[in-house]
Parts: C-alpha cells; structure tokens; sequence
C-alpha cells in the first residue's frame, strides 16, 4: 500500500480505524482484497490507504468524491455482507469517520 | 496505540500518511513519542491512533477540536523543528489531509 494520489480538495475520507480479533485471518485478507478491489469500481472512488501492525491494530482511509459516492458504497450488497462478517468475526473493535477533506500538501 | 475516543462531530481530523525510509530508526521512534507527548498538551487535543506496517508505511490520524487547534499545534516550535528533520531524514514520502468529521460510528 501506498500514499493515494487524490485530486485538489474538497473531497471526502473514509477513516477506519479497528483492532482485529485475527480470527479466520486468510479469509479476512482474501475479502479485504475483493472489498478494495470492488471499492475501486465504485463511482467517485478517489483512492485507498491501509496499514495494519503486527498487534492487529489497522487504520483504513479511503477518499471518495462526494457524500453520495459514500453513501452508494455503504449501500453496495456485497459490501454489506462483508462488513457483517466483520463486525461478527473479525473486528474486537471499531471505529468509522466520516470527514470532508478540506485541505492537502505533501511530498509524493 | 489504540481508537482514540474522541467526542461527538464535528471536530477536526489532521490524516498524516507517510512512507519512512527507515534511517535513524531510534531516533525516529523517541522523537515521535515525544511529539505525541507534546501534542496532547496542546489546546484541542482529542485523540491519537497511528500504525505503521513492516515496510514503513503508516498512517496518523490526529484528531483536534477545530482548526484553530489544529494552527496551534502546526505553530509549535519543538514540533516544525521535529518536522524539518522528518522530512528530511525520515519520510521518502509523506502526505497530509485536513478534514472536518461530520460523522461518526462504531463500537469500542
């Protein structure tokens, strides 16, 4: 993973932040390629961060266009499936932010 | 490091993501804590969650009470002078997003 390359603000991010239980942990990282890998075909995906430590603690930041792509995504079926799974087997805890991104610089 | 517990929205999220080279590794780690230390003593403080994976990637995501906090904590002198040095010594390649969080959820 890498530092995502997303357009001049505003746009929006997507903040996961969870502890893993590392239960069932190669089913997890197989359904968390598919969930990237059918993010990105969503409308107004912008761009995906993800890190996990050797602890199972992970940050997931993912940058979307607008409040509607979010909202198509958060409605997409399979995600939805997934993320009951997750919730039931694989996160100990977690937390969602929901932030318009106002502002940006960097080095990349 | 663990989800920060952070108050009802809005509030202001500073998302730091960075690729570290890997140089001056200890040094690297006692001024990060340092600069976590510094930062909860800085007005608007409301929490902290960072992880950074094998290969030096990592995410820090800030949270703050609101943008003046966030210039507070930006205007520091300890701090810039950390920040030079990290970006010339630590990160290969960094990027950061100031956001307003709108929305929040989860269980923790």
């Amino acid at each position: 993973m890498s530092i995502a390359n997303t357009p001049k603000p505003p746009y929006y991010a997507v903040i996961f932040s969870s502890q893993h239980t590392k239960n069932k942990w190669e089913e997890y990282e197989e359904k968390s390629a598919k969930m990237v890998a059918l993010a990105k075909e969503s409308p107004g995906f912008l761009g995906v961060e993800s890190v996990r430590d050797e602890n199972g603690f992970g940050i997931t930041s993912v940058y979307w266009e607008d409040k509607e792509s979010i909202d198509i995504w958060r409605h997409n079926e399979e995600h939805n499936k997934v993320k009951k799974r997750g919730r039931s087997i694989w996160y100990e805890k977690y937390f969602l932010r929901i932030a318009k991104v106002e502002k940006d610089y960097g080095k990349i």
